[in-house]
């Protein structure tokens, strides 16, 4: 068998796996739930065990659910419970008051010297997760990470499909409901079902509700049909398997109150009236919230409701998952490092410095530091706050319309080796517009660039206290981030497509693990 | 020996234990303590685990707190410890604000699919632990429901009466103390205890603190004596055994402050002089309040002090517990369906429909539907709001004193249909009316009922997120709560007995488990 | 071996480590760490679980952590994990609220009753931890108690110095960073480093943050050298180890806000400057907060960094720890009871009784009771409201200058046998001043003494909740409070030298154990 998941960080279902893999996986599980339901529950409970004839090594993984889970921590713990395993880690909302100014970095560090064979985390920030994949030498799962994927929930998913079906994932109609514009859930499904051939999503919202245009277009763009109906009758009538989620009343900007939203909702309930007469599964992630019964008490009790199964089919791909990535017995050791690829982003966007600028900007002022030009008008002052060493170091102020027909602020700061923390501040504090650094030495400018962050709100690399140099890569001529994966649009105009185009040139095509592999034997 | 507690539920000691399985199980646990206090702590190590040569399977707990719990929590998990099983689950108030808008049933669904063996459950509402039974295939030990009951307790107090008391628990003499009113804990004794012959219950306490009434009649008829004294002194100087509880701040009314409520307890506080010259025994089911001291300090160290016994005995009787309901190698698999006797309630208490009626409610306003009659004056407009699949369906009105000498709100709903959720919550609009329910078909009506729903405000039935059916059963004439026991008057004078007693002959004389058996060998 | 650590509490690095054990505990780390290191992680998975052959027990250990903690706990988590050992207990923040209002004797004896073999605890209180030990028979290890030691981070340290300095803890140049006043980690450090020979401490920091002046003058007495510095890099140069620590705001008194004391902070932060050209080992007991970055990222990439070292050390260490505690195979069994030792306390210092005293104070008013002198001016309405078992019982009132060149309260109660609780209400209320209370029996004062109660705000001993009857002991002369170790200055001058002495000779002279030894083979 070509499939091999040893060590694999499972972050991405579109970047981390694959139609091989998923199938592998649904075959490997399908084989966990025939023992349990031919009475060999405990058949593999030796499996993660120490065997002292063997010399095989007991396995323990590390759970860090940074926001409340129940499903899916619960699913891990089965799953590693039945294969004879162990694990610790911490949870809850506690976890996160607990972790107040503590960086994922430390913490990942902290849980390596804790001699875990494996991870898995779930984290409110978009990226977070492959920045503890970065981190920590050994193998990470992602159990959700903000709005961005929840690649666990969606195999559990196919599979489910796969046992109701056939054993087949291919030639699909999915119909999709409840809040699709806020869920990982449904990003983390339909990647994974982009990998099988022929899949057709149907959906009905309300624009509050309805599908992101850009991953309408990536899933479009691998092949997938994407199909907006009228009413929710009509996407249930059309498809074998009809997805329904919670709403994420906590990731709502919250200008509608949890009322006006749960009475919005009130008409994609699904109701008995909404699926007589079809065969159309109801899956669900499940909870149902209980304040809006998305799904109605006696469809509870109908042929449909496919929602159940999930809840167990989890333990079983779970237990598969586990099996795939520790099926080894050397062991990552902790060497009380971080790998020197994490020291620095390679976000620095580098213009061509021309023969006028140089003594424009560097004359004036300085001899030596860094002149930013094209802020943000009106910044200057809070910029000016920044401190080198403790020191007050930045000159400069806002030009407004006497001065220039495009009003901006200018600052000069006496050094010329700024912090990331401090190009984040300036960046954050720009609000979109791309700044640009000129570094100074002998009255010249010998070095001209941007610094690329990316524009995902909720991405890990914006939080200053967290350390994460930006990283992106070239996915096929668009910037994307390493780590929240969201594209990154140059807006400043003066940014050449040369100057782009040799940025892209030199990032790396995909994103490949940053990871010592020093395993013990 | 003819006691069986293979797979057992244990919700109530009243109605899951009786003589014979209270005595069996102290013997049991006595086997318990005698390992422990002859050195063999570890000797029953392996119960729990797999044993590959005997083929016997590993047994898992799963604990389900929604109420802080350090005591009993630690119980079970010593006990299973020392059984060698294993255990997961959550506790603590986190627990309840992570479950926010979760149902139990779906809770405890994925419980089930987790592959537990049995599910020791707490929770704020009475009746919750009753519910949870009805969903979960496998047995559920109730570890406190709101102020229902808390069987598991009792049973330990119980076994330290019969381990200090010569291995009897009839022929007793008890005192309570503290809080009678509001605490679980005295429920679940005093039933316990009148499983027994010849047990007198004294107390001494302010109204505010005393034995419930309801609670002193059932005892009463099951032949123990409740004696109320005038003090605390008179009660010690009467018992072998003076059961203090502590005060349930949390479940009074807060209509008295917390400080005036500790300067009341003041003068119920076990003191030296209390029990100078006495042999009665101190329990207390502990923590002591510390800012009460409801057990002086110096009291902990004399011979009436058998409160530190109580909690070693406690493991001692969950080990026994938990083996006895474990004690077999089927198990009990998932099948991913909620039991079909849960999808209705039994709760309808039809009415006769007289002819005059038929014409006069129907002809008025609609075909086919139903029309609310008897509604509490002035609620319209609250009904009124209620939205049948997102449409306004509700006509009517409140009937003032022009149109009637009973001012009443009826109201007329363009469906015949009405779910669960839209009955409750018509009725927790009425405040304790019964309204009367007539369903309409071609102008007529074909039946006429009301819905009962249980008066106790802290039962689960009346919590419409839940979407508990209301069920209620037989008591020899009394109509009692399947949730929370709770007694339930028909307050509706139009009700005939004719009518009551054809409902009451269709209710079940019992609370009988709704479980599938499934078991896989 | 002489060393013998089987059933040891371990609450100070002072008084219950030396030399030769902390010598010894680092050469049995450092075979954990060298079995890790050469691939045998799991040589010692069966040395905590039964054995049936050769009939070992199996171990348990039991975590009661009232203040949030990740690092220890996993600590000892994982040791637990390796050595095949089992553990239970509560964590975080929850914990404290959970635990509202009941006693760590309640708990303590409740851990207890739950047959565990260690208990490691971490309280806010100064002082938790010895009183937990003394409630407990089986052995107690300290993971922080307020403000006063932290010594397993101690251990961990000096066994990352002993790692890195070729085995050896003495001669060395240790600097200290970051918030030396407040954290219990430095406190710890320095007494375990104050057993080994030619120990200089060097630091450099505002006052605000500055090493405490008895701490300081503690060490010089045992021999270490303490200087401070001008600049933080003139410590970092003449150091082989620099120890950073996170700032304690919880334990600041919050006169200056978050963000101030981060201002403040700036300048102490290690950065490239400050360490290059230097060999120091940059040492920190983690994380780092990432607010301050009080280390500065591109630090985390130098040879400097010996931090994550330590997270992986706290393995080593703690596993060697346990061992070497629960090195035995009887066990201490539960026996209901708290030790006799633990009733009173110790904290009596009794005063000459003078003829004209007798008179005076004990005629005019009682002829039974209690007259309490010298109370602080104004606060007899206070102490008027104490009750004795519920009546009121105080006379007396505040005598101002009409009365007395020395403005004073006097109270006088009619019992004389006042419970530790009512005599911690007066001292407490007395804010430092010490009334003298004299017993009165037919209107003759037959004893006159002070109640001693420690000053320290936060120690154990003045939760009045608590009940921990105040005990001290003779410190070579000075009377220091046997549980948070603070010492104990004696303010009324009417105390004479002679009645001190006598005071001091009748206390221990050193912090012994109380423990039942009830051993079980």
């Amino acid at each position: 068998m070509a499939v091999d998941l040893k060590n694999a960080d499972i972050i991405s279902t579109l970047n981390d796996l694959d139609r091989e893999k998923i199938l592998y996986l649904c075959a490997k599980a399908k084989e966990m739930h025939d023992l349990e339901k031919s009475g060999r529950r405990d058949s593999l409970a030796n499996t993660f065990k120490k065997n002292e004839e063997t010399g095989k090594r007991a396995r323990v993984l590390a759970y860090l659910f940074y926001e409340p889970s129940t499903r899916t921590k619960f699913r891990f713990d089965t799953a590693m419970r039945e294969l004879g395993g162990k694990r610790d880690g911490f949870a809850g909302t506690e976890g996160t008051s607990m972790m107040k100014n503590e960086t994922i970095r430390d913490t990942l560090m902290m849980m390596s010297a804790n001699h875990f064979d494996a991870i898995v985390m779930r984290h409110p920030k978009d990226g977070a997760l492959q920045w503890a994949g970065d981190i920590a030498n050994i193998p990470v799962i992602n159990a959700g990470d903000g709005k961005n994927e929840h690649p666990t929930q969606a195999l559990l998913d196919l599979f489910t499909i796969y046992m109701d079906n056939n054993k087949k994932i291919n030639n699909l109609n999915l119909g999709l409901g409840g809040d699709l514009a806020h869920g990982r859930t449904i990003k983390s499904l339909t990647f994974a079902a982009s990998h099988s051939d022929n899949i057709t999503i149907r959906w009905a919202a309300d624009d509050l509700f309805g599908m992101q245009k850009d991953l309408v277009s990536l899933l479009e763009s691998r092949g997938v049909k994407v199909i907006r109906e009228e009413t929710v009758e009509d996407v249930i009538r059309q498809s074998e398997y009809y997805y329904m989620t919670r709403l994420q009343f906590e990731k709502h900007d919250k200008k509608l109150s949890e009322q006006e939203i749960v009475a919005m909702m009130d008409k994609y309930r699904i109701t008995m009236d909404k699926i007589n007469g079809t065969n159309t599964r109801i899956m669900h992630p499940l909870p149902v919230n209980g304040k809006i019964a998305e799904i109605d008490y006696p469809v509870f009790f109908t042929k449909n409701q496919l929602f159940f199964k999930q809840a167990e089919n989890g333990i079983f791909l779970s237990k598969a998952l586990l099996n795939e990535i520790l099926n080894h017995d050397e062991y990552l050791t902790f060497n009380g490092r971080l790998h020197e690829d994490l020291q620095y982003g390679n976000n620095l966007l580098t213009r061509d410095v021309r023969k006028k600028q140089k003594k424009h900007l560097a004359v004036e002022t300085i001899e030596n530091g860094m002149v930013i030009d094209h802020l943000k008008y009106g910044i200057f002052d809070k910029i000016s706050q920044i401190k080198i060493n403790g020191n007050p170091s930045v000159l400069g102020g806002n030009l407004g319309e006497d001065f220039t027909s495009n009003p901006k602020a200018i600052a000069k700061i006496k050094s010329n080796n700024l912090s990331d923390r401090i190009y984040k501040t300036i960046i954050l504090e720009s609000a979109g517009q791309e700044p640009t650094f000129n570094k100074i030495r002998n009255w010249d400018i010998i070095e001209k660039f941007l610094y690329l962050l990316c524009h995902n709100d909720n991405c890990i690399t914006r939080e200053i206290i967290e350390d994460v140099p930006p990283k992106f890569y070239n996915d096929e001529g668009t910037i994307r981030c390493r780590y929240c994966r969201q594209s990154y649009e140059i807006k400043d105009s003066k940014v050449s497509e040369k100057e782009k185009q040799r940025f892209l040139t030199e990032l790396p095509t995909k994103v490949k693990p940053i990871k010592y592999e020093k395993l013990i034997a």
